[in-house]
């Protein structure tokens, strides 16, 4: 890749591309978006990785507000890029061949490796940022995080270390690079010296064909696409003798996910972090005394989000008055981080920054209790807490109880506005393909495993509102709440 | 461990150790060494290892040069340990409980452990040292290398990743902790949660049988260690199915080791570096596809001393007017290193610093080519290069040839000065047991394989010096070839 990569560099230079300038990219995960993972920051500048979901109106809100040089794209993405491109005022290449803008393109791939080239020559500040990237906003705006290099260059290692990467690694793209730069895997699995096999969609059939033929050790995804793959017949095609580690994040895998993944080969470490971490910030894996545990046991250690990534600095949970919760597994506090790995900043939001940073920490909104083995587990978000008549209820632990009914596929809580109970939790879920369920179902289902004041009062089935990175937009859902008699 | 090291940095709070103090410590691999090693700079204090094999007149010059404020040591080092101390008028404190002056000593092992401990509290600045190392002087007086916090942290995480360590990893403790903290291995187990088997002396017996027992799986020492495990009877208790991974330096496996290893069930990792370099800064690994060659060419490939580790800067190898040699695998330079991973300098001694730092980089003193595919091979030592007749010879070379012939187990080739030649090459040799070999012999050996003025023009078989650390003296070989006839 050092060819690839030191050409980029080279024409991004031609281009005028030099320290502390933004360069966009809105790409799937393809060899040219790798590279541009390394040939930007070897410019000195900042690389924006764009979600490709989004409209061209939020793109050009992102390439203004980012004061990007440039905009990069294939030509999947090309309409979107060329759109915001024009209203931002920002020139957009096209990397790759078909009716492309410029002949850099594919023939990047055909340069020749180049053993001695410097990848530091033009940073001259561990703390520069290295990277942009646009939080998908489920409550507001998006805001600009600002990753520097120490920080990335530390996940990476830290990574590299926890998902056991080497030069043996062949890491599957199954998640999308520019969701905080693949978790600063882009950096880890080159750091290790493993392969990257690049995967610019999610298809069930490509993703068991490669595990095949490419000998797939390693893949990251939301839980949501590990249900996709044991949806699809294409599961037939699965080796379960070789396996492969899964890293997932956002939710915890459930029992079931577990059992069914287990029977295919695959181990899971559970990830917890968000963008303005650099990714991953706390684990846990099943470690080799617990792998003898029974399904349920284990799934109830992997819905914790574990301990710190050693390259990480403290992760503590803490009072509204700023104090250690006691690590009894019972107390919630929210979780802040302090360290390397943890943000510079939001890009000129100085208000939002300051707000994220107050008492020196970073507030990562989550809630969580602190167990007495070190690890955290996570209750709820912060701003997903219900409270019903003045009992906090934890959202995620409704939906949890709600994702064990064998019809349910994906279950969403929120709190709908009640003028005797102030808020009552309110269920939105989808059904699995062919299973049915009755609200009085689910109810009774809830009563006999929940205190009743933790039981959804409201089920309605219906599709659930995502953001490009596929996370529930329970803003949305909160608003479709409200409206409902 | 958390306990045993929490109560041991207590303690030295209690004796009022605190940032910038130095501690020193003379003890084989013990879990209080262990222990020093993360307490000691919990404290922000200093740790200074000291090597056991020294002279209390040598230990006493450490203490003072260093300023130590205590010398701690186990009972095996105690006689020395109190005589330095008394000299260099610093407290000794033994900690183990067999006439022990304290009462902290093995009872810190029973200690629980203290999960919420923030082991960086009192280091207020990554730059601080945390080691001193002073280097065994093959041809000066020790010189005291210090060490900061990043540039440990850094090559303890490289060293996790090239040598593999992980949560599985058991490191049997062949290589002295006081050599240089264990290559930064003290720090790098630790950091991969993986787990330290302390070895107090380098034993056959117990060696294999902590491997079958103990499940080793990695392990670090000088080639001599492999050649005392291979010529002991206790090799059959090794189980060849249960791999382990040798990390040596010093010298390079030949292909005779590297058979014999084979059959054994060893993979070997050939790693380059110096105290000035943290240890490791380079290393040459067999990869996948490599492991299909035969025996000599994967000893050739081993010979090589590899590309830089994952956390060093750049290594280089320049001429003598400071440009790159090119990398033509023929042209020698001197390998110099940049970067986080090369120490702050030399107590004391601003002159050696700035000599080993003259014009920007740290320069090694050994010679070296540059392979096309970006790997380094030493090539000799600058100092230990003759020059006869005008032309350089190398000693490693006519070394390594001589280490072909059957009958040789040990060769040391020096300068002997010559009124005719300016130099000559002289060679002091220990035979194997059981075999002999006359001067003629070799020489017609020699001449039959190098050019003739590479080959030794006298024969000496005695017994050859070693420092403390187990590097052949050649100061002293260079004066006894002077003294001959």
């Amino acid at each position: 890749m050092g060819g690839i990569v030191a050409d980029m560099a080279e024409w991004l230079e031609g281009e005028g591309i030099g320290s502390g300038d933004v360069v966009s990219v809105i790409c799937p995960n393809r060899p040219e978006m790798l590279s541009a993972h390394f040939a930007v920051p070897m410019r000195g500048a900042v690389l924006n990785s764009v979600n490709t979901r989004l409209d061209a109106g939020t793109v050009a809100y992102i390439l203004t507000h980012s004061s990007s040089r440039l905009i990069l794209c294939d030509p999947t993405c090309r309409a979107i890029a060329e759109e915001a491109g024009q209203a931002a005022e920002v020139p957009c290449v096209c990397l790759s061949e078909d009716g492309c803008d410029s002949a850099t393109g594919l023939a990047l791939l055909e340069a020749a490796p180049r053993v001695s080239v410097d990848l530091c020559a033009h940073i001259a500040d561990e703390w520069q940022p290295i990277a942009l990237n646009y939080t998908s906003g489920t409550t507001s705006a998006p805001k600009g995080v600002v990753l520097h290099h120490r920080g990335a260059y530390l996940n990476a290692l830290g990574n590299v270390m926890s998902l056991g990467f080497d030069a043996g690694t062949a890491y599957l793209w199954t998640l999308p690079m520019f969701h905080c730069n693949g978790w600063c895997h882009t950096w880890a699995v080159t750091a290790a010296g493993g392969l990257h096999i690049c995967l610019d969609r999610v298809d069930p059939d490509d993703i068991f064909d490669l595990m095949a033929r490419a000998g797939v050790t390693h893949m990251s995804c939301a839980p949501v696409v590990l249900h996709m793959l044991l949806g699809s017949e294409a599961r037939a095609k699965r080796d379960a003798s070789e396996p492969v580690v899964v890293a997932t994040g956002g939710a915890a895998p459930t029992s079931a996910l577990i059992a069914e993944m287990d029977a295919l080969g695959f181990d899971f470490i559970h990830l917890y972090g968000l963008t303005e971490s650099f990714g991953p910030a706390s684990l846990r894996i099943i470690d080799g005394i617990e792998q003898g545990l029974d399904t349920d046991s284990r799934a109830d250690l992997l819905a914790r989000q574990g301990v710190r990534h050693v390259t990480a600095g403290r992760m503590r949970v803490l009072d509204e008055g700023g104090t250690d919760v006691p690590a009894d597994g019972l107390t919630p506090g929210e979780i802040v981080l302090v360290g390397n790995t943890v943000m510079a900043g939001y890009l000129g939001d100085q208000s939002a920054t300051e707000d994220a940073f107050k008492s020196g920490v970073f507030h990562t909104g989550d809630i969580a209790v602190m167990h007495p083995s070190g690890e955290i587990e996570i209750r709820d978000r912060s701003k997903d807490v219900i409270i019903s008549g003045g009992e906090n209820i934890s959202s995620l632990e409704v939906e949890g109880l709600l994702h064990e009914h064998p019809a349910v596929m994906l279950a969403a809580v929120v709190a709908k506005p009640d003028p005797k109970w102030g808020e009552i939790p309110c269920a939105f879920l989808e059904l699995k393909p062919g299973q049915s369920a009755t609200p009085e179902e689910l109810q009774s289902f809830c009563r006999d495993r929940m205190a009743h004041f933790k039981v959804p009062r409201m089920f309605l089935f219906e599709g659930l509102p995502r953001t490009a990175t596929g996370k529930i937009r329970k803003v949305e859902l909160r608003a479709r709440a409200k409206e409902l008699s």
